[in-house]
């Protein structure tokens, strides 16, 4: 352990405890676990394994190097030098006592002892303990390594300093810390979790859906508003420039219909209503119900196209409905790629960004690739294209909204070769952009080239023969910077 | 109209009708309006105007033209030739009535009938209706134009028929219809929002935190996993190897504790355990566990890089933190990146795609136009450089996971030009691609080209007269297919 390495003990080493060794680890810090299991190893192997494959790739910068991970057979051992000391173990309270009581019998007194518990508060935890103001609940969310959440529930016990510190901590591991305001059975986000648990097993043992059902009931609704924005700051987009308050007095009274299973509702006065609608306007006031709207729909339109690669809830509901929409007619050149600029490909000049060119024009040689046969069934077959040069001239900015519409000209189709130019056209069909391209036929299981199929041979050469009277296009054959 | 051309008329101009509005137009059908609010046609406006900068965004492919959009005096002209009817009026159960009585007596007799209330019933709808097996359910939610789902609820008096017909049609504009299997009050997503709505109002008003802390609490932990899975599916995966049973086991008597105040839970018996069991495995069990998990954080890396731009939710946590990681240290030839190649980079050839390639060069520019002094304040003064020219060698594959480090060469500085070469390497150092890239310095607000300030000049000539004793690297002012 360098002297600016820190270190942090996971006490438990479930799917929760190797998430927090993930999370500690892959951001630098050195790792010890104390878990009597003897899957231990195998199952924090696990989780890392994920977490490696995960994590760093939420960055453009590379991660801190990876600390020192140790395993050990006695808690002494463990928690020596420790400045985080995470517990993980089951959800009894009984079971947390003993646990925490030999942690504390051998730990640095400064050093924070959170326990990962998803129900109990920290007054329950601290109930007799040996430093009271040392344990707090420090509760995260699978997969922790990934999801930046962790409830911090400190108690009247607990100093501020401790609170603070901690919360530094979380911060300098990527984690979001809510420092929870007043203790709870279950804190804030279980409580809302165990609600929907509740009406859910309504709903299923009713017979109204299934469990599939009731899952698209969310990721292809309001799960989607809910990983960017939650519950309140949506609705006050709902209220619309009527603002929170007109909202609760549209849905207020359904506190006193039929609409749930799940009573004991509290009495909706005026004081209630200021009480929201005030501390919306602190959340959310700074931003108008347009740009309120238009920030929701452009992470909406992020959510769901990354949804889109994996195919997953709404990104497949997308993959369906693109596949109906109608390819370009081939003309006199092929209309390869005719779409709309998304905000997403928008960078900080305000226009559309350089990478976005070569991912339009990747598309169009994608599109000419199946004109050709070479297809989805065909790469599957073991065969494909593979770039190996390409050249683009930025010629117009094209901004978010335009409508680009990319054609393709065949220069060269010989035995493995592929030499393209493609046009990018935006608003008005002026010239945006064009970029030649090479690309070698290869077998995708030796990964080295191989001739095309014959098929793919004669619909390639087709192009190129109707494409051999057009003139060189101007531009083709240039090396950067050529006058 | 064309006579392939669909007509949806809508009953109700607000945010939900509006969304309708979008929703029908952008996918090429004829749309009419009636609407008797004097302030409609710049409320079904406004909406048209989000959805026409969000929805095309969500395709690789251009939607169809639009349709042609009317308002309407009287019911009968409103109605005429339609095939889809959609009513959103206010939630009062004698409105509904006397509109879908209005409505009846003009429309085609084989049109959908489709409400958006949230919370009545077919039947109730149905209640003394002209057609009765006209009128369904279709519950969309906000932003209509852009979430997919609709729950579609029929009664016993709805033919088969009509239910798939409505179903494919809803398809064909790019939604989710949801097939409510028994209709109940609140359906199905609404009444698990108002599970969460009054727990939400208890730890308001009992001052456990406030809105925007209990919308923390959703968007940087569970909503998530929500966007693309739901509950059920989720806790599938908490469950582990043990499966669904165990997670059940784990936390069903939490019905018993103080987690919630809402109470009438439903009992736990061994037939529900066994009911959603075997829902859960029919929903998920085609995958194992250690699938589900990738899948899950696959989904999760691409909806958090998509929330990076924005800033919003966990989004910001990861600009937060990324800020705080180091920067490569300049050495020979300055580091520009330095990073982990992410899942969402490859392509179906198995390995990154060509556009990403670029995508890391520009982002090596960017760091290098820092590195010079072209910084966001100086981006924010109103100067800035623009790509003009690229040229990439692709020398090698990368996979997901590689390090990709950039090295940038300057290889001349002259002027408004500056022309640089970056090597990207990936898995043990290999030469992984090359990037040529002419850049000219603009003043963004003529958007023209400029000379770069002084200090820029000056960074830009000792980078440029240390780089000036190497040797022109091999593969610069090359053309595409040189031989």
């Amino acid at each position: 352990m360098s002297a600016a390495t820190k270190k942090a003990t996971i006490v438990g080493g479930g799917v929760i405890g190797g998430g927090w060794v993930a999370r500690f680890l892959l951001n630098g810090w050195d790792v010890s676990i104390f878990d009597p299991d003897p899957q231990a190893k195998r199952k924090v192997g696990e989780v890392l394994a994920n977490a490696r494959r995960s994590l760093p790739s939420l960055y453009d910068k590379a991660m801190p190097t990876e600390g020192k991970l140790t395993f050990h057979d006695t808690m002494a051992e463990a928690v020596a030098g420790a400045i985080w000391i995470q517990e993980s173990v089951p959800e009894r309270l009984d079971l947390k006592h003993k646990i925490h009581r030999q942690i504390q019998n051998h730990a640095p007194a400064d050093a924070i002892l959170g326990s990962s518990t998803s129900g109990f508060k920290p007054s329950e935890l601290q109930d007799g303990a040996l430093r009271p103001e040392q344990i707090v609940v420090a509760h995260p969310f699978n997969p922790v390594y990934l999801l930046p959440l962790v409830e911090f529930v400190p108690s009247a016990a607990t100093p501020a300093e401790v609170t603070q510190r901690a919360s530094d901590l979380l911060v300098s591991v990527g984690m979001k810390p809510l420092v929870v305001r007043k203790e709870i059975d279950a804190h804030i986000a279980d409580r809302l979790l165990e609600a929907v648990w509740r009406e859910g097993l309504w709903l299923i043992k009713d017979g109204i859906c299934t469990t599939e059902e009731l899952d698209d009931s969310i990721r292809y609704g309001f799960g989607l508003r809910w990983a960017q924005m939650g519950l309140f700051e949506t609705y006050r987009i709902a209220g619309g420039e009527a603002g929170m308050k007109h909202f609760m007095a549209q849905f207020g009274p359904a506190l006193e219909w039929p609409w749930t299973k799940l009573m004991d509702v509290p009495e909706f006065t005026d004081e209630l209503v200021d009480l929201i609608a005030n501390q919306s306007d602190t959340q959310s006031g700074h931003m108008s119900i347009r740009e309120l709207e238009q920030l929701r729909d452009d992470n909406l339109v992020g959510i769901m196209r990354a949804l889109k690669k994996s195919g997953s809830g709404a990104g497949g509901t997308i993959n369906t409905h693109e596949a109906t929409l109608p390819n370009p007619a081939p003309v006199d050149l092929p209309i390869t790629v005719h779409r709309q600029v998304p905000q997403s490909w928008t960078d900080y000049n305000g226009h559309m960004n350089e990478a976005n060119y070569l991912e339009a024009s990747a598309q169009a040689t994608d599109r000419f690739m199946e004109m050709i046969g070479c297809d989805a069934a065909y790469i599957a077959a073991g065969n494909s294209y593979f770039t190996v040069e390409n050249h683009v001239r930025f010629l117009d900015e094209v901004h978010e909204g335009d409508p680009l519409i990319i054609t393709t000209q065949v220069l060269q189709a010989e035995g493995k070769k592929m030499h393209l130019f493609h046009r990018l056209s935006g608003a008005d069909g002026k010239l945006a952009a064009t970029v030649e391209t090479l690309l070698l036929h290869m077998d995708l299981n030796v990964r080295g080239t191989s001739l095309p199929s014959d098929e793919v041979a004669r619909k390639l050469r087709d192009f190129a023969d109707g494409h051999a009277a057009l003139p060189i296009p101007e531009g083709a054959g240039r090396y950067v910077g050529q006058k």
